[in-house]
């Protein structure tokens, strides 16, 4: 179909295309909306959605979210997502608009196309065609939408979450939009994800000369020490749900040319990915300990930016694994690996899994999807509401 | 004694305090010869030596030195030293002009006090004081002198040396006038240095995220790998008259700051000191088969600026050792710790030994020697030539 052919409803049922290029067409890098939450705000109204804008932040920080719900009973389904996108990086090397929303021989072009603008349409869609069914759900139905999830994520789902839980909007179940596909339509489910944990480890020495090394204490030699002993063996073999735990080394900084001389000071950064075996202050624990051995004066910085969470299969992950089956004809793997995403943060309140578009594309120069992965992904959505709404 | 008397040949036996201060006040910071070269030509040729010249090099490279002979016969005794001094730093921390040559309460202050202007000032006192004895020596006494110790030294002994070979002047053994007593004189000979070796090892990885480890390949883990390897053992125990060689990690880098990603590239640096149960070539076809085996692709540069080289104690190291003892009342110890020195290019011709002044003030701020210790070292200089020229 060509560039800015108008869509029947026939070509594009629920109207997933057309809300997905809409979208597209709000250039939202974050921190910015552009136009993205309001216009969404907009649409949900239309279709009998409450709907409640959650600025959160102050001045440059300043994030625009949105809580939606349709209903009041139970079950309550609940879907998030993020509007806001990464840069579009050289806009140059792109074959279209990145915010024009083109279609070029059934493929939509835009920053967003797959993370995740077209993956919040298919669910609006998917909305649309259920209610068109059912006329009025039995349960309700609400979306997290979020402009900050690009971003320092400070001032999005953490805080909708928090504002969720004092207005009693926690929903039993969520679906995450994310493009959970690797290559395909069909091919993963997440029902977790690994926990990251930062360190930054400064090991203070003596300097000296190399030919008097007994009267220096080598600060390389003490890192190098304690490295082996956190990197000697793999942190487990796996879990149930999960690959085994990862710790990588990425970097290591001493900045000393003279060649003859012990240097004063070294240093590393490492991050351990960590499955449900672990804990983020567990783990914290063991390398302060390891460290302690072999640097009792180093200094250990450590962040942990998400514990491991698991959605054991239940429910809600069966139904939507028999939609993605019956609509693609695949089993989707269920999957821990990865990233992190917002979910961690759900994963605090209420059971969550995650699956959407393609995500071959995403980040990437002429990120895209194909109006048949729209169109599957609204048909597995709606067949999910079908199987957990009543 | 105040500064500026005159001493008279009792206070000052040989003139050692009246020479040291002349080339003290010659500003000869490598690769200035400030006329000490010059200057002590002079004073050799007044005591009979044939003198010749030998400025080696091109341009800002270019280096003054001097080889002088007093007799031809055998045996041929060398003495080898420096007259250029490294910088005095920061000359507002003096107590004194470090080129003043001033002496207060029996100290003479300035660059080069010890290292190493004093001790030939004292190798010429006692020729002076060794022909007033004897008249006319039974074999030869020479003096190698280079102005390029502190610097490249690429122009200096090693230049020298050859023009020595050429010239059938390589002596049958060489005393080296470095300052090698740590606190006082009469602890320390060094018969022997250890070598030294430089590595600089480059590690090529393939960069990715860390969420993914097994799509990329993060060279920091081959880094530490290879140099868990190489320092997990000593490098031997010591031998008959070296300390144990010693491997020192000086730096490492990779300048990474992403925490998320893995690095395309880590390097490191090292330095190994090495006794005589090494070479260079051994030790450097070691590091290779080791870098090998964890990291293929790496590349490895290696240079070796000197051998270990040993004189195994005889006549000569004998005759030095019992003159040191008969002034001091110390028997010395045989040593080969330490940095490095211009001894690592005579030992390729000859047995050479080194023996000076105390070393505790050298390349610091107000260097200096005590009056007392250039008379004694003039004394053992003196005792020495007794003993071994006949
Ligand atoms: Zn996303
Ligand atoms: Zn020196």
């Amino acid at each position: 179909m060509a560039d800015g052919a108008v869509m029947d409803a026939d070509q594009d049922p629920g109207g997933a295309v057309s809300l997905a290029r809409d979208l597209i067409r709000c250039p939202s890098v974050t921190p910015d909306d552009g136009c993205a939450i309001s216009a969404l705000a907009g649409v949900l109204e239309g279709i009998g959605f409450s709907v409640t804008l959650l600025p959160f932040g102050e001045g440059a920080a300043r994030t625009p979210n949105l809580f939606a719900r349709l209903g009041t009973g139970q079950p309550h389904v609940c879907f998030a997502g993020h509007t806001d996108v990464v840069p579009v990086g050289n806009a140059a090397q792109w074959s279209h608009d990145p915010f024009g929303g083109e279609i070029h021989d059934g493929i939509l072009f835009g920053r967003g196309a797959c993370d995740m603008k077209g993956g919040i349409a298919a669910f609006v869609a998917a909305v649309r065609l259920y209610l068109g069914k059912v006329g009025t759900p039995q349960g309700s139905i609400s979306l997290l939408i979020t402009g900050d999830e690009e971003g320092p994520a400070t001032n999005g789902t953490v805080r909708v979450l928090e504002w969720m839980a004092e207005h009693g909007q926690i929903p039993g179940f969520c679906l995450v939009g994310e493009p959970t596909n690797p290559a395909g339509m069909g091919e993963m489910i997440k029902i977790g994800r690994r926990g990251s944990l930062n360190a930054r480890i400064v090991v203070p020495g003596t300097q000296g000369h190399v030919a008097y090394p007994h009267r220096a204490d080598n600060p390389v030699h003490r890192l190098l020490a304690l490295l082996g002993e956190l990197t000697v063996a793999p942190l487990d073999g796996g879990s149930d749900w999960f690959d085994a735990s990862s710790l990588q080394v990425t970097s290591l900084d001493v900045g000393n040319t003279a060649t003859n001389v012990i240097p004063a000071q070294a240093e590393t950064r490492l991050n351990i990915r960590f499955n449900d075996l672990h804990t983020g202050a567990d783990l914290a624990g063991w390398i302060r300990t390891v460290v302690a051995r072999h640097a009792p004066r180093a200094r250990v910085d450590i962040s942990v930016s998400g514990e491991s969470f698991l959605t054991e299969p239940g429910a809600p992950v069966e139904a939507l694994r028999a939609s993605v089956r019956a609509v693609t004809g695949q089993v989707p793997r269920l999957d821990t690996g990865g990233g992190t995403s917002d979910a961690r943060f759900i994963a605090r309140y209420c059971d969550v899994a995650e699956f959407g578009l393609v995500g071959a594309s995403m980040h990437k120069t002429d990120e895209h999807v194909t109006v048949a992965d729209l169109r599957q992904l609204t048909a597995i959505y709606t067949g999910f509401l079908e199987k957990v709404m009543h």
